[in-house]
């Protein structure tokens, strides 16, 4: 395993590290529902934190899983397209909640701190803001590159969990452009309220989407350049930390709307590309669950949260906690000497 | 605020308990809802947790909630009702799993040491049966008044979070009894595969349900006599520690179908009697869902579980942590010098 991967020089070098994601460990999976069966309790009976311990097993390649070294990574980024009105909020509240996040005053601040969970905050392309998507392509080549190594050199080898999460005034239009890039549907299907849009609003926003979608069409057929087009700085950062945890052997929690409109692109382009992540939670922003059916996600949590800044991925922390504690701490029949069914 | 409640002396006691209940300060929501509106977030961006402070900080008494010292509760019990081949399992086994949690073996030792959680179990009655609730009540007044005034000498007064969870091979049979006895729907209804039945299995558990109903059915007008009835020591216990909470201005957080059926009686008996307390998750245990509805508890957490000994409400443990971390430790916009919407 290398300690860092190469940044990518050009598209063919990233499409590379796409195509060539590693499998899980098959082995260790089988040797974890092998011991899980033995434990002290009803089989199945933990349910879904059974299958966690497993997925975590399976990535981190060890039948003898944990979430110690948990990292919530959130990126910052500034849209273009903000000059659009799609959003009531100014885009210089980018760079006070960065400030926030160092100071330890924002949500995801606290959650980390429950989760015992160690935060670092990245501020993409040092928050100059991406081109208007519907003038010009999100991202020149360089700047997507560089954004997408941002991402991947931010991801520490042999971090035992790493969670996503994003602050940008105006990705949420980035998320919708991506998903309608990559799912079709239109910005109807996708534009949703954001951190508060009326009705007005979001229709305004689906038709900004739209006119993005019609001025890029030519380029939509390749999932990696609906994200330059389309996508954001910490979009793109996320892609390539999600990139990047999958080469290192990383399970990966995913946060919310734009979190997961952000690795859309590997999970299109590769079967099985998302299979080392798991969806935290499902947003109360209305793309949400429709993304989250078309990448075959299944989201643990669902309580309403459309915060961003990783903060549904740092409540779901826990239970991968729980599920690899119970894997690895509790004690077999034998061993408690409790009877079996009779 | 009396250090410890006396335990009842009798029925009626124990009724005037259940009606004497107190309210929650509404002063302190008030506060809480009015600081929150002035954090670094748009307003509601974080869903179920923000109610979570509320509820905490209002059960509380305290427009600064915490989760702190928290505690998880199970009790244990064993039931004469396993005599009518209920269960595939030895009732031998809640003895060896009182064991396994005394030495640390269980899932529930894991969930308390991740959610840094302190766990105390309570064999209830020395583990002694109750009586098999298709010949005879299944507790006696004094035993069933024992068990009540056992659940609530476990509430410490200054715990500021409270899990119930229970453990006693054949409890999903005296739950699936009581909540055919407060809420109708007969055995059918309410039986479920708790640790393992097979479709025969679950029919013969109904029928089990329908003789004791027709046993004891002189007696189900009263939600306190359906649980001596038709209960366990075990559940007795988790409804005098309901009681005994809400009386030291402590939220709890309920586990599975067997929890939430033995403080029940408390909801039917007295319109908001359940308010101090939260859902932590819906089981698998096919009753469960039901019995929620019919209280108007909604779950925080939705993953398969079905194993009891307070696991779910453990794994809630953090979203309230987080709830109240958010609301105590974040910045106000003022603070953070963050600009609000244009």
């Amino acid at each position: 395993m290398p300690s860092r991967l190469s940044p990518p020089q050009d598209m063919a070098a990233l499409r590379a590290l796409c195509m060539t994601l590693p499998d899980a460990d098959m082995a260790a999976d089988h040797a974890i529902a092998r011991h899980d069966s033995s434990l002290t309790k009803p089989p199945g009976s933990l349910g879904r934190l059974e299958e966690l311990a497993r997925w975590t097993g399976r990535w981190q390649r060890t039948a003898w899983p944990r979430a110690e070294r948990v990292e919530i990574l959130v990126f910052a980024g500034n849209h273009g397209v903000t000059a659009q009105g799609v959003t009531p909020w100014p885009a210089d509240v980018t760079r006070q909640m960065v400030e926030n996040f160092r100071n330890g005053g924002a949500a995801i601040n606290q959650i980390a701190r429950v989760a015992s969970a160690r935060l670092r905050v990245v501020a993409v392309a040092e928050l100059r803001p991406t081109a208007d998507f519907t003038q010009a392509p999100a991202m020149e080549m360089p700047a997507f590159l560089h954004a997408i190594a941002t991402g991947m050199a931010a991801v520490r080898p042999g971090t035992d969990l790493l969670c996503l999460g994003e602050m940008g005034i105006g990705n949420t239009t980035a998320a919708a452009a991506v998903c309608a890039g990559l799912f079709g549907g239109g910005g109807a299907t996708w534009a949703g309220r954001g951190t508060g849009l009326d009705d007005a609003g979001v229709r305004h926003k689906a038709q900004v989407v739209d006119r993005a979608l019609a001025a890029h069409a030519p380029h939509l057929h390749d999932p990696l350049e609906v994200m330059r087009h389309l996508g954001g700085h910490e979009l793109a950062a996320m892609l390539g930390a999600a990139i990047a945890a999958r080469h290192h052997n990383i399970p990966v929690l995913l946060d919310g709307f734009i979190c997961t409109a952000a690795v859309a692109p590997l999970g299109v382009l590769q079967p099985g590309g998302l299979e080392h992540t798991r969806l935290a939670h499902c947003s109360a922003e209305s793309g949400h669950a429709r993304l989250a059916t078309a990448l075959g996600l299944s989201p643990l949590l669902d309580l309403g949260l459309r915060l961003g800044e990783g903060s549904g991925a740092g409540l779901a922390i826990p239970l991968v906690r729980a599920a690899t504690a119970c894997l690895c701490g509790m004690a077999t029949f034998a061993q408690a000497q409790v009877s079996g069914r009779e």
